[in-house]
């Protein structure tokens, strides 16, 4: 269990954080500008192509994939502190890199598990930072969460797949360079419970294909994300290569899945605590109150120090599940991923909660990031099924042991 | 200590359950529609017009007002089961009631404080529904939770007075209606501490007054309490009779405002708990995860059963403080004003909170009222101070007893 | 929903206030110093008698006791301020007024139950204060919150019942003075659910009872309740009139015994929440730490203010039910009695808690009565079943409404 | 950061697992039974020389020293997961290992800072487990967890101090076996801050020393730690070669102490958890109420789910904590030290708290070690001053970048 940074990790952090330092948090206000300026509201600000731009340039570049070939290679210790560093500035730092979701599952699914073809047509601009994607799993009728309940059909019929089904909170799919989605559907009902589903492949252009709109989050398009779709899914007919992997492989592809994207949110949510803290920090010594300053005020300073020992706790549950995956896969690794999903959010919610109070009105308001990142942390209680969900399934590993 | 509906209380209920019924909860999917398709994002949608005319044809209007000349004359007692039920719809009910803040509080102010004329030109046409209202109390740069750092000057000059300053979270400022800015400044500097402020009334479009632009709460722009405007106020010059009662008199009449202000917000806190708890249990009954209704999980009937026992709790507290307020005034209710500004919005956003997880991703999003009301609960724990200033407060007239 | 205090209960009040001044808080230290010099750890000490005498003299007797022929025919929402002061010396005022439980319930059942000679025999005694009482439910090896799971038989031989079965938390059974138990147990099996079981007078000194030890709560022993003795009942038999009110009645006599206990224990918290909030407010305003009071310190000032809005609304909750109780009977009042058991002994729990914390080490030691009283506080999250269980029952009615 | 167990940490790791099982867990009914029976109540019952002589003879002994002369020599990252399973059994296994605190501490800073004399008399019986000592810090009229504020004076009267003051909380003081008492004190009130203090040891039975009374905690003696005494040092005169180190060097001695005895306390809360958690799963597998196991609710999964993503955490803190103390020293690890002391406690309490529930009355009873560890758990957030102290003190420290 060593959690050190090796040489490699060590020099991109020095690299990555003059990058923050120097392109990203600069480019902060920039960005606000040009959105409050922006005709379409889902375009992304013009300075972030200049910050991949340079990112690419310095070799900040597709961090996140394990895979050598295509990606930097790192192991999900080395990445995890990386992925802190950009969750310092969430809504730039992690497109600037290429290492934003949804794309970062859907290309280490391409990596893994797609043909020469599929990764020449979608891998490759992905990678590339050319397209965008979407992941297409949640639905609004069914519980989703339970991947057995899935309704969106995906049936074979002659040399394509016919495609029904309606979906939502589909990240990704309102960003006009969005060009694909990954679908999970059912090919198979009558299969055994794990083996109905399938993932495929459906070009956004395709007929049929309805992205009726853009949900809300507190409020927020959360336009950096892509926003989150509702798509309508009528007849949609792609041709039958488009499907990842196999018939009855989309189970197994979503678990697979997961675990790397659970570090990247989870640490990118240590991060988002990280300024936060800071934020709340700067304003205690600056804000003065009843004649002293916040930062003398007995409350304040328990939500500083209570801050503190949260974020140190979480960080280090998220290295350890890092390192477990990489030494003993994911499945070794399922308690620490749940106990990740589980305690991280709720961590960066309180701190982010206590940050916006120690700012009073402002808190709330678009001057800071508080507010929209607390909708974000908030939002991750629900993503992947909700924690009830996890708390479940964990406490079931762990019961086994005494039955 | 006797809570009981009284006669009034009881058919004004009845009437009002009605009005909810037949008119208000049907419109909510209009004014969406309204809203949605509005070509002003700070428009109210028409059918609050109507709303309103109904209202008030059935005699259920400017029921907050205990002026009996002007208002309903009810007490507060008799008022607070009126919020409470308008609090089941808080973006049309009030305002249909011609009850909504902050116009109410300036209306009481008026009816109080105001003189003939300004009662002719301002307090009619707000009686009337006809225009809207802002509050100007809170300052950017200064913890104005403390009124003695109010940094907004209100200067004599002749048979004028001059305001400078800036504010912001001004509550009502972006509605196309408000006509009027009730803002607080300090009219002499040297004075005793709570000498020092004055009220003045500042039509909206005297020269000077540049409302910049409206804060978001959680990605909101909160449009139906009208904004919360930023303004600044540069050699505003008002008429000397625009002064509402006299110099020095500002911080004695925002302590006034204060006690009935806290009531309708609680009140209407506590019926959004119990319209969340509601959807909580409807979704509850409806959705199956994992094989059985929520309603049968363990984890979804404590949020049920604590809910419960938390708005239980909360109510009782704001109707013994109502009671109070009417036996012993706004003094002898001091302890109990500050408890439930301190409770009633916890209670409010935890159940709000479990109701939006028991919805999943849809819990956040635009389709239901939750996250929306969770944003207004939340803030309402900045609104007139944090609650920490109002907890340290508390605390010290408790440890009064014992020095 | 009339709280006022009628002149009955005000004129109690101020007598019991009195009598609290002038005898049972006079009284702790005595008791103390003979409970320290005992020789019998379960004997109750001497100045219990004398405050006893007193008491009765002064007309503060039975007061618990609706039944006006032979208690003091008050009303719950009469008897509950009462109980609540009684709370503010929990170890001596119950028992110096002969409201302690569990004589209370008993002497309850046994006003509305008992026979002509089972009044005789057991109710006068403990109306005069000369026996005391216990109370068998609890089981050892089964989940008795679930009645149906009594497992001790009842069974008929000829003129007997023959009890069998094995107790524990069987409250007040350690103490000498307890002269009968009333014991719950199955007589049918196979008949309905809740109508197997039955209640029995079993005098202690009947051969077959064995107490065998008394239960330890948090490390005390609880004497001033009488302890909690684990009981062996093997083949105890009595004479068929000893059965209370009939075969099968057991349930709802439970049931009817259930309602103004929990009253009773809910105001007496109450009262312990007071006690553990003055207490710390002395404290606060006492202590230098860091160079000044605590009662300056924002921490502190935080656990008083938070300490006031939770005991106001546990208060208020339990008036209501109280009021409920008395109006609409115990089935009316279902909802809040299972609301105050869920939260008056948490409040008053976290009261106890912040007031230790503020002592410092003394908090937690023999010198305070807090550590003891928290002790109280934490066991009644388990007497009468499991908050969870109570939570999990109001949920499934709150949920009724929506089937 | 590296917290693999190296080889040794490995060895030691499954020799004392092995004695857990055939050794300690065995002699926890034994003890009890010997205690139960014990004349006096403070002796340790007898087993415990047992097993302190098979450890020894296991090489299981003074693990905790880092001095290699004499003791095991680990670091304290090596020794901490030894730590962590005494805590399992955390009435006889640390004793058992000579590991048990205050001796740890006192070892410690005799082997430190002590004299050859000084070691040959205390440190070598200490060692051999032959005496035990005592800790005499806290005192009852002053808030100790400030050290300026000590009021016990060291004053050199020609070859000899003489002690004069009230010591409380002084853990071990009452074990029969406890042979010497180290005692803070001031030998120059008028020195700078931290060089007023120092520290003297003082033979249990030195005329002038009164050990008045075991204080209580929540109703327990807390023998297994010796008890914590109440005592007054009326004129008790040492030779000055009792000083430890040299006068104004108390201070020093004591932040010296902190560090390890930290991770000691921390490590065993860990282990205490552990326990919780195995007992909760046990007991839910086991137990059913409402007509199915509590393993199979909800409301128990989470409890199990929550304790073991707290313990995850809690542990990696303590582990990281342990790691700094070797690389950087106390000092650099100031924070985390801190870190360590406000979470852990708060998490075994949590998980201890829920455990209980989970046993229904028998949880706060003496047949489980629950509520006794409970008591303990909560007591050390107040052992070393009140964990709002902690707070304060690393939120100042965390602030201080921002300043």
């Amino acid at each position: 269990m060593d959690f050190a940074y090796d040489t490699t990790t060590g020099q991109l952090r020095e690299k990555l954080l003059r990058f923050m330092d120097e392109f990203v948090f600069p480019a902060e206000p920039v960005a606000e500008r040009q959105l409050a300026e922006a005709a379409d509201p889902w375009a992304r600000p013009a300075v972030i192509a200049e910050l991949k731009a340079e990112a690419r340039r310095q070799g900040l570049w597709n961090l996140f994939l394990p895979d050598a070939e295509h990606g930097a290679g790192l192991t999900n210790l080395q990445y995890a502190p990386l992925a802190e560093i950009t969750g310092r500035s969430p809504h730039l730092a992690p497109e600037a890199l290429n290492c934003a979701a949804p794309d970062t599952g859907n290309m280490e699914v391409l990596a893994m598990f797609g043909t020469e073809a599929q990764q020449q047509r979608w891998l490759r601009p992905l990678l590339d930072g050319e397209i965008r994607s979407a992941f297409c799993m949640t639905e609004p009728d069914v519980a989703s969460s339970d991947a057995t309940n899935i309704a969106t059909r995906i049936e074979r019929d002659g040399d394509e797949y016919v495609v029904n089904g309606r979906k939502w909170w589909s990240s990704g799919a309102m960003n006009p360079d969005c060009a694909v989605f990954v679908v999970m559907g059912k090919t198979d009902p009558d299969a055994e419970r794990h083996r109905q589903q399938s993932m495929v492949l459906v070009p956004r252009d395709t007929p049929g294909v309805h992205v009726e709109r853009g949900m809300h989050v507190f409020g927020y398009t959360d336009a950096a994300h892509g926003g989150h779709a509702e798509i309508l899914f009528d007849d949609v007919r792609v041709p039958a290569d488009h499907l990842i992997a196999g018939e009855g492989e989309g189970f197994s592809i979503a678990q697979a899945r997961l675990g790397p994207g659970r570090i990247h949110h989870c640490m990118r949510l240590v991060g988002i605590a990280e300024r936060a803290l800071e934020l709340m920090c700067r304003r205690a010594v600056q804000r003065v109150a009843f004649g002293k300053p916040l930062a003398n005020q007995g409350v304040v300073q328990e939500w500083i120090a209570e801050s503190r020992v949260r974020i140190e706790q979480a960080r280090l549950l998220v290295l350890k599940t890092a390192w477990l995956m990489d030494t003993v896969g994911n499945k070794g690794a399922h308690t620490e991923i749940q106990a990740i999903k589980i305690g991280t959010p709720l961590m960066a919610e309180w701190v982010l909660d206590k940050a916006i109070q120690a700012h009073g009105a402002g808190g709330v308001g678009q001057d800071l990031p508080l507010a929209s990142l607390w909708a974000q942390a908030r939002t991750l209680r629900l993503a992947d099924g909700p924690d009830e969900v996890h708390r479940m399934s964990l406490a079931k590993r762990e019961l086994r042991r005494y039955r």
